[in-house]
């Protein structure tokens, strides 16, 4: 299953429009409906105003009826290990649990599995607003 | 056709994420392969990491292998115009001609068709950064 | 005064952290106080984390506990106009009035005057979310 | 020393522009020129287009000349502890160390100091894009 997840991340990453950066990047998410939502960065001429693959695996899912993540794929190339920007952590957190499992891929698949806990500790998040 | 794209904008709309603003938008493009793409708003605690439905509609189109936008249809409620944002307007452009319709649309249909050009006119632009 | 505007932008654009874009933008504005904020853009490493100049100089005006733009100035390099991206309009719409004078200036001086109602017609704002 | 950046954080707070959440929030940074520059959150009609902040404060250094962070402080209200949000995370990660100690904190002081390196762990930064 998480197969599924990783090839999904890997077919995203090859749709980025990084023209800017030209760094791809490929995420796909499990929702508790069991389905995948995938998404690639989308940048812009306005740097800040880009997205995030991360983003927009989310607005899939969203988009598609669901709002609970139950496992994160993220895929980027380099030697560094390509985790989820802060944003993307944020983003994240409001659809997953902290031990939701993140899993930061190569291209040639999982190079370390984490959870929202361990990447976006003392979060801040919809408690804080009420 | 245009009516399939409202329609999209319409479901699209009845998915939103936005339980801090309450209000729902929903947002569809054609792209030049034909086909429609939709989103919703995706909402975060923290504001500013939030997402706006055209962001959203723009990524599925990407992540579909598509990076051209024909038409624009945007929905909300209320009795203003619920046009893009600012930066939705940068978003598009980044995809879009300035003769790329855009229908600002509430729930009950096209209020007004607009273009790229008439929202967002001496736009910054990939030619800024040559 | 426009004068001590345009050198406030000057100034920024020299502080503008750019690594990634190369592209270096300063912004000022006027309050109502009669004084000026400026600001430059601060890139991130994950693009959309970025800040525009713009941006900056209103939360430099808005820190200083003033809440109205009388006038803009935004100062970038290149042979092509530097107006504010989308998303600095829709920021600077928060704060100004439709008349506000927006001045886009090279290096050398103001390029174009032109308002916030040229640049962002049919806006997105706080009406639509009463 | 790090009363001034609370007293700074605190005041910055009280300058907030947060009509749509109501949760005003300050912050300081102190950098390596043994300056303080601060800002608040800046909130707009278009959710996404608003500032968080750290963001604000951030800005005000870079265009002050200076581009290291040796120590932050964050003020929100409220009962849960107001850490910053991922995207802060990932803006304070472009600038400090991973041992830069960052306070959290309410109107009435320190509740918890802790690092960069705590918060954002695994982080994803300008060592990627080359």
């Amino acid at each position: 299953m998480t197969e599924d997840l990783i090839a999904a991340a890997r077919e995203a990453m090859s749709r980025a429009y990084a023209p800017y950066s030209g760094f791809a990047v490929g995420a796909a998410v499990r929702a508790d409906n069991g389905k995948i939502y995938s998404g690639c960065n989308v940048e812009n001429s306005a740097y800040p105003e880009g997205l995030c693959a991360e983003a927009a695996a989310i607005a899939a899912m969203v988009n598609a009826g669901a709002q609970k993540i139950d496992e994160v794929c993220v895929m980027g190339r380099g030697d560094s290990l390509v985790t989820p920007c802060g944003g993307c952590r944020q983003k994240i957190r409001e659809f997953a649990a902290g031990s939701t499992a993140i899993h930061v891929c190569g291209p040639e698949g999982i190079r370390r599995t984490t959870t929202l806990d361990e990447l976006l500790p003392l979060s801040f998040g919809p408690e804080n607003l009420k």
